[in-house]
């Protein structure tokens, strides 16, 4: 009994480490996106940066984007190789974007009517991962989109392949990397 | 006297080399910034993301930024820990902000009205260097802001830590990392 009691600590407590690993490395979840299959890569968030950029579509996003690359996908970015290898997985952060009055206020002497906006707290999250084989019929790209590391449903990864299609002579890539 | 022309065509490649590598590696430059004597650190553009955000001042400034640690310094971020310890550097790289036509075309359909921002070109690239002794002076922090790999001059560092001060309960940062 005393055996059974030290086991079940002992997976309690493993897996409080797993979880706590699990969120340490990136891994938010283990759900996988409908339609491609892709889950969430460890450590995406310590990817090195592609570019920013920044959504408005007014009264609906306003938001400031980041997007990184795995090595694969940054290699390519800096060679400017097309297509991207297999391997290559791009992971794009989307934050709301909020003013700072913070900053405003510091910034004030020197610039009046400075706006400062920073990232207030994430939207969502999308990848694009490279396999040319498994993902023939959709440009190479399997695509995912998670919320607090919840993939979203079929019909919005529907949405994903059309919508980058116009991007298809970048392969199907719409970031360009920052100087 | 063959030898010599040998010598010094060597001498021509391996500078060469020295440039190429200088640039590869990061270094834009060998200058230092005045007061502080920062040197742009190596591969300051693969650290780690530690937040974006923009600025606007109408008719002045019209920026979309990153902000990048080193290990250090992002060890620091994350674990919220203050003061940041010696050896942290954090970068900033300030872009000009532009419509993207091309995105804009592509979202239109789905997002009537949406205004997508990307960077255009590097501004200046600042950095932040901790050594509580050698600025103690200011906070424990040498300042630089580069334009084209080029130092800005006394005056401009100048005004460096006067406007960082009012962030002196965050050691003079003002970025937060983003979640």
């Amino acid at each position: 009994m005393r055996r059974i009691a030290y086991l079940l600590s002992a997976v309690v407590a493993l897996t409080g480490v797993a979880v706590w690993m699990a969120h340490a490395s990136g891994y938010a979840d283990e759900q996988a996106a409908p339609i491609y299959g892709v889950k969430i890569p460890a450590g995406y968030r310590d990817w090195k940066l592609i570019a920013v950029d920044q959504l408005l579509v007014p009264g609906k996003i306003d938001q400031l984007r980041g997007q990184f690359g795995n090595e694969i996908a940054i290699k390519a970015f800096k060679e400017g190789k097309l297509p991207f290898p297999d391997g290559a997985i791009i992971a794009a952060i989307h934050w709301t974007r909020v003013p700072s009055e913070y900053n405003n206020n510091v910034l004030a002497g020197a610039f009046p009517g400075a706006q400062s906006f920073v990232v207030g707290s994430p939207v969502n999250v999308q990848f694009m991962v490279k396999d040319s084989k498994k993902y023939a019929a959709t440009g190479g790209w399997g695509f995912a989109d998670f919320k607090d590391g919840k993939p979203g449903d079929k019909a919005l990864h529907e949405t994903c392949f059309p919508c980058h299609t116009p991007a298809k002579d970048r392969d199907y890539v719409f970031t360009h990397y920052a100087p």
